[in-house]
């Protein structure tokens, strides 16, 4: 099994996996915490991944075949009313807009009585009350359908404990919507879209993924099924990092989504949503960082090759930059990973040493130094950041500089492999499918520990179950949550047949995963 | 003079020019108005566009040195308290968040009065607060500056009378802030910027402008001097379509952003913001579309050339499709402005004719039709829409497949120019600058009428003035407002002398712009 991280060299002493994450967040220059209570301020390089996230996951979504568009950040809380399931999953959670211009009242600026809503605005949560309703305006006939759009959108969900990327009360997302003519076009495009996100996951934020359906407890208020994909972090833990809704026709009927087919007859449409959001730049730092800081697939990373030069006020510095320069725009005329190198010479006014340092926290894939003897010599001297150490020792290695821009491709190519190859055995290798009883599993995860106090990794266990509903499947919840566990998804990958359930001794149905979550 | 655009093929009917621009909107399908008060529903094409103009502009903001950031949305209130001018300009359009959980009481779902919040939230109508705050925890030495950062986001002022693009309680804007070592710096960024936005609204959206500094009335709330570029739409009137701040120490102050010098001492930064957002496709439509609809500069349109296969449902419709989808491919392959054409064949299941009409509502620069004997002839039959028309007539032109496909790239590029040039002799032809008196400023303007019932049109007068302040500019301001005209700016091209002022008989000290506004 794989241990825990140490956190020495980011964090400056050993301490637990969420104190290495929370260093590594700030190291890495990703966010911080804001002044608005349970939101974050996104720094240039955290965004930078969103940025790149953005333009390789849109291109998929328009690919297949969805529009973006844009629909309004506050909701009138009547539309949330109309569906009984989702209003109840939300209501908890939602920023109320109650007054639309303040007032100075006793010295005091407060919000002005005289300029009180009638019907209080939801900031949404999620749109698919007030899409819908644009759905219902925009859907005539069977030929309107499909009707596949897709938004780039802030939500927010009142957190009370939250954590940078992985829990905030605002965060960034993109959410489609489609509504089809009958449910097997609706089901067709619930599993397109999680087969979209599997692939998006494993190849360009090289986070090898378990793609399942969520148990009855854990769908979306409202859906019919829900879809997700799963990916183990470096504590063992599982990170829900995407999700795809068949909502059936309960939207339609709440929001009279409907269509007229050739023979004149009015049905309601079946829809769906999905979507994936900042916590996916979480998953990355949990996924690859390492005791040095991040560490960022190439395919995300907002620089794949940064150049830094080692000036010394002296004369040479000149050579050494324009050495600098040259190779930075020769870099940026090659091709990785299907675009162009993004490349960058690092020319900030700060020790070299620390720009080093800087780089390695962040995650550039490869960092360059040059010094005078490079550009005099036509080298390039570099380290890959995924394999920065041998031992405690830093290694770099030597090359022409011809050379250099030849390898770089193929560099970057293995570097996104190799991050998704460790993460893969990693996975792969802490998946237990020997334990067949509940004594058997609490045994295993042991007793339940504070999340900050670090503890064992431990994985996930894979089990036949017996997919019970209702008060059964209530009474296994309450069994897993006293050990801190939850039932992650049931794999799409299912054997031929099944064991015994692990929790009702009945015969399995299917195979679930169990573990801790974030 | 140019006429007001008559509305007959886009509304129906003849009708005003507010009537034709909701027409052509609705037509060319760009957006909606939403069931949430005051908000809009960005529709694909009209997304379509804005994402055209995130893209272009967002790269000229990084290659002036800005990183892309993300800031809350929501604002802690006393953080606008701060800046007393600020506040006060915004305070009557904000939106106020005062709960964070709904609760069923007596059957009704309303706000949970025990999830009060302690300090009321604002929706961020402009973010210079909470990024200030930021920028005087990021900054501590003169190595930090300049800071330059921007951000993508949507934002919120309640507006009471909304009109789609030009006036909504939400839009979308990007915003930058940065902060300088001294006033020379943040001048000289202020004025990079507005620099920035002439070339862009003139090289991407066709639209020229004219540059120039805001009188002290119409300042950014806090600003010690605002720039702005001004447009003058086909009704004459004028359109803020973006403005850059000089904020001095203002906000620095408000908000302790200090930096040490390399003496140690300690100063307050100068900082500035600018912005451009949704308004600008406002500004678009009322630049260039015409009795048919829109038409959108090559540069920023989603689709900029569109292939109508003419389907008859017979065995050659395979045939046209092949043609088509060969010709898109070739297209596609070829580079018009700088980027790969963006074609389309429109296999949507509608009438060819409709499929036609709908792109002309829309504006896509050149639109194909392909029947068989194109197919068969190797023959490529389209239209421009920039000169759709010869008088009342339809032109279609005919080329073979080779020298379409060779002519593209340059037709584009003509199209954008046409457009310009078109829109650029308007604004040149229609600036008055023989009114020299005040009565004859009335006198020309004539009463002012309902800005719904259209009117002659006037377009601008460009007048010496001595650029009173205080309470004698607040004079000038209600003599003009009873002629419903505002000052635009002050160009930054001015004469070497000038007139005597038009407002106060005094020596003129600059040339100033007089119109209607948006
Ligand atoms: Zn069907
Ligand atoms: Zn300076």
């Amino acid at each position: 099994m794989q241990r825990a991280l140490s956190v020495s060299r980011v964090t400056g002493n050993r301490g637990t996996f969420p104190d290495w994450y929370q260093a590594v967040v700030r190291e890495a220059d990703m966010a911080e915490v804001s002044p608005t209570r349970g939101a974050m301020i996104i720094k240039p390089w955290g965004y930078g991944v969103w940025e790149r996230i953005q333009q390789t996951l849109d291109r998929r979504i328009r690919e297949t075949g969805h529009d973006n568009c844009y629909f309004p950040l506050f909701i009138p809380l009547g539309f949330f009313a109309k569906e009984a399931e989702h209003v109840e999953g939300f209501a908890k959670e939602m920023a109320v807009v109650t007054h639309h211009r303040l007032k100075l009242i006793d010295g005091k600026l407060q919000p002005d009585p005289e300029a009180k809503l009638e019907e209080p605005l939801i900031v949404r949560p999620t749109s698919e009350t007030i899409i819908g309703d644009a759905f219902s305006r925009w859907i005539r006939s069977h030929r309107d359908l499909p009707l596949l759009v897709n938004q780039w959108a802030n939500v927010v969900r009142w957190e009370m404990r939250t954590r940078l990327f992985l829990r905030t009360s605002e965060f960034l997302w993109q959410e489609g919507h489609t509504a089809h003519a009958d449910a097997e076009d609706a089901r067709a495009e619930t599993l397109k879209i999680l087969e979209m996100y599997r692939e998006f996951a494993e190849t360009v934020l090289a986070m090898p993924v378990i793609a399942g359906e969520k148990p009855e407890n854990e769908r979306f208020p409202g859906a019919d099924n829900t879809f997700s994909i799963e990916a183990m972090m470096q504590d063992g833990k599982a990170l829900q990092a995407g999700t795809s809704h068949y909502l059936g026709t309960s939207f339609a009927q709440a929001q009279n989504i409907r269509f007229q087919d050739d023979a004149g007859q009015l049905s309601y449409c079946h829809t769906t949503s999905w979507g994936v959001s900042t916590r996916l730049i979480g998953g990355v730092i949990m996924t690859h960082g390492d005791d040095d800081g991040l560490r960022l697939p190439p395919a995300i990373a907002p620089r794949q090759i940064v150049i830094v030069p080692m000036l010394r006020d002296k004369p040479e510095d000149a050579q050494v930059l324009e050495y600098g320069q040259a190779l930075v725009k020769a870099l940026q005329e090659r091709f990785a990973l299907g675009e162009p190198i993004r490349a960058l010479l690092d020319t900030k006014a700060q020790r070299s040493a620390d720009k080093r340092w800087n780089w390695v926290r962040r995650g550039a894939p490869i960092i360059v130094e040059l010094g005078p003897r490079d550009a005099a010599g036509g080298q390039v001297t570099f380290m890959r950041r995924d394999r920065l150490r041998d031992g405690d020792k830093v290694q770099s290695q030597a090359m022409t500089r011809e050379a250099f821009l030849e390898a770089a491709p193929a560099l970057l190519a293995e570097i996104q492999q190799a991050l998704y190859d460790e993460a893969k055995a990693r996975l792969d290798g802490n998946i237990r499918s020997d334990i067949v009883t509940f004594d058997e599993l609490a045994e295993y995860f042991g007793a339940p520990v504070d999340e900050d106090e670090g503890g064992a990794f431990k994985g996930w266990v894979r089990a036949a179950w017996s997919r019970p509903t209702g008060a059964e499947l209530d009474a296994v919840e309450e069994r897993l949550k006293a050990l801190k566990l939850t039932l992650r998804n049931a794999p799409m990958d299912q054997p031929q047949t099944c064991g015994t359930c692990l929790f009702t001794g009945k015969p399995g149905v299917e195979e679930i995963l169990i573990g801790r979550a974030y």
